[in-house]
């Protein structure tokens, strides 16, 4: 996995210039960077750094002077991020799962293997299971009965999916991610206190204390392509319906999906997120860390909610959201500041009240 | 797993008619049913959708009617959610793991299982752990040394449970599910700058930097019947005593329940609940998701907890409560709605200074 | 593991009186201590509870008057919480890893392992891992190839430690927990809505809607000695640099931590918190549980932050912090102060604008 800066320049259709032969072993921080590293200095700034480590070549701002930073080559870019992806696509030195089945995986006879499949040790797959080819499977991983995984999967280890779950092709999952648990829903013989509280926001009547009875989960999971879920992450199965996940939706550690939810496409839910079941998402959504969403909502396309978002109503598309409860962005910063000065304030009308009504402060 | 409608009917004690020996394999949403589904068409608004689909079968509200609907035949149900805990519970097609014992599991030889359980490949059980009757047992689990589980549990696969636990009958655990994890409890030799900044609400005082000394759990996990915990939820062992989980409550997926706490009876704790250490929580307590709770505290029977809230105080029994703090509901929306106000009453009250006292408004 | 009354004062360095040489199989809480239990009663609160069990020894407060308490035995201690560390240490009964590799383990013949390590039934260690002396490693984990563990590491059931990770000395991991996961991390072509709005705080500006290209994680995971990580909880790897975390750190259940972020020495991370990519945590940093942080800022040595805030800007060193978003707790207390006033006193100002400017009151 050596490539030469010519290689790399020409796989992110970019430019470079100086010793384009130079062999680079992996890629570095600038002030880390050995002499057959390329260091990421994208910006003026990271490229101060430069100096301290000994790096020969670099990745660097269009336009940058890369004589004066003393390499002997250097890869231009546009947009750091994107070289980003394509740098360390190339880079990637993986998790050395081996080729073919190790003898230790328990595979049920009737699951259906692509030939150039990698599984890994202790990895059980079930009765008619099926894995696309060129899938990677990591040591301990569960794929249930009836399960189908598309082309090119990566599973990391401990990963598990369910009974009946449809996975299309290019799927990544981290580690612990648990796609097909039973969707959490259960009900009372009668009314229940919360129920009501739902209902009036705060008075649960007169519902007496009962205990709950479990809706099983009849439906599965199903989750288009190149749709990456990350570690200890839960998808849960639906109730009749299927939860579904779209193309290109990615959800980082953490995140749990509710049971009969539907995310759409191109989406980003960022770590701990969670929402609850029965919502609609739109595409190109993107919810910020720790952001919440309450059940039987829907969230237009391309709706933005800040880190910490509490979502408990619907949001029209395009809206950039944030607090608790999700109100838009410029609003919450508006009683924000205001808040600030609320102390303040208070003081100002208790002065107020005292000149207009000459009445005594309250307490 | 076929039923007839009358069957099915039968089962819930509920009302059927027209042709009540149509087979049943599966149910559906009104616009996916096919031939031999039977459509979830409990309210109107859901029976729109039946002209969609094919289905000839469905379950509706009480007075519909099922031939103006096309139907050859109809259950009648006065609540839907209590129909589907039957409905799902009988077509329920489960993971498939196969009875007995896989050859592949590690069994202690002192363990103890009763004759009839299942257990999934690669599953380990410890020393002394004893297993009831009717259990089973997914791939991939570990069940720790002396740990006991009751009759009829039901593990999906990778769930781990600690050595000394104590579970009851019917248990359910979601993949990753982790009882008995240590208890998160460290000390430092004097007092920490975290001790006297809860004290003070805010002040640090004059403590030292120090590190760390673990207080290691000798306590274990105590779980009641018909106890369900969702994936990836963690289940802390107790200190001294053990932490427990009462008869009949149900935990979400990536709930925490830290050591020692004690949750009641007949609770539900929502996706990503995380309550802290030594909190007593009472019965048909219902915490919304991402709820988090101060350890040390108690909350009463019957309290409901809105979606995000943050309790940090101890609540009395029957309170609905919402927000961070955690505060009654209607308190929190009354505040909430002059918060919004917020920003203009910031205007008004400038607008009054300026008239009263004659000042300029400050910044 | 039973010692006598004098042997647990000499290892705690505390004064014993009475029957020193009486057996202690166990710790008990003072209700439910037996005869050859050790009672836990550090405060006159605990001691009263002593009468209901039938302890015959017990761990006191400094001063207390043993005798009347009806104990044949008493240990004093001037810290409680520094007791328990003492003595729960000593009578820890662990998970009974037996010692050696168990045969159904699987380990690449390449990896290296220190004589007297413990390797429970089914894990993986992958090729060139190694482990260093004293490490009990419990059932099903998996160690990845190249990674490095430290000398006497406790590894419970199910933790999983990605390729390339680097862990000192006395790592302690609980059930699931997960080291070495994909950072999470993507781009889009051009520049997203995300980005727009990230800037100008609420406007997505003329961004099209766009898929994500990944960035992978060259990075690994760096660990220094005397770091725990809780059950469930992710460690990302970083991208080109490590993600890391300092020594004597402390992370709770289902915590996580981004790619790149470093976390400090002898930090606190408890339950549920989580840390974004890029963040810099300086030492004795406590993080309370569901504390959230955004990417890329720092926080300084000595911050303590309470449960449930939201840190969206850059901590200076020491301070104490709350709320949505993190501010002062000073502050904070005095805003939800006046918060609880608004509806009050939005009364108010409605009045005097009817006083002074003879107006209507605004709906």
């Amino acid at each position: 996995m050596q490539y030469t800066i010519q290689q790399i320049a020409e796989a992110l259709g970019a430019e470079c210039q100086g010793e384009t032969s130079l062999m680079i072993e992996r890629a570095a921080e600038p002030s880390d960077a050995g002499a057959s590293d390329l260091a990421m200095a994208m910006s003026p700034k990271y490229a101060e750094a430069l100096s301290n480590g000994s790096a020969r070549a670099a990745v660097l701002w269009e336009g940058a002077d890369w004589q004066a930073l003393g390499l002997a080559a250097a890869i231009f870019v546009p947009r750091p991020r994107m070289a980003m992806a394509g740098i360390t696509s190339m880079l990637d030195g993986g998790q050395g799962v081996e080729p073919g089945i190790h003898t230790s995986a328990v595979i049920d006879p009737t699951a259906e293997l692509a030939e150039d499949v990698a599984i890994g040790p202790l990895t059980v797959i079930g009765a008619r299971a099926r894995i696309g080819k060129g899938a990677i499977i990591g040591a301990h991983c569960v794929i249930g009965m009836d399960a189908v995984l598309g082309e090119n999967a990566l599973l990391r280890e401990m990963v598990s999916i369910g009974a009946r779950a449809r996975i299309g092709d290019r799927f990544i999952a981290q580690p612990g991610a648990r796609i097909g648990g039973d969707g959490f829903s259960f009900v009372t013989p009668e009314v229940s206190g919360a129920e009501n509280a739902r209902k009036t926001m705060g008075d649960q009547g007169g519902a007496r204390a009962q205990s709950w009875l479990r809706i099983h989960s009849l439906g599965a999971v199903e989750i288009g392509d190149d749709v990456e879920v990350g570690a200890n992450c839960t998808v849960d199965n639906g109730t009749i319906r299927n939860t579904s996940v779209g193309n290109g939706s990615k959800l980082d550690n953490l995140v749990h999906v509710g049971h009969n939810t539907r995310v759409g496409e191109d989406c980003l839910l960022c770590g701990q997120t969670g929402v609850s079941g029965s919502v609609e998402i739109g595409n190109n959504v993107v919810l910020g860390g720790q952001t919440g969403v309450v059940d039987n909502i829907f969230i237009g396309d391309g709706v933005i909610a800040g880190g910490g978002t509490k979502i408990l109503s619907n949001v029209p598309a395009g809206r950039v959201i944030m607090g608790y409860p999700g109100i838009k962005m410029e609003t919450h910063t508006d009683i924000y500041k205001a808040q600030r000065r609320l102390p303040r304030m208070a003081r100002d009308v208790e002065a107020l009240k005292k000149a207009v009504f000459k009445q005594p402060p309250s307490d």
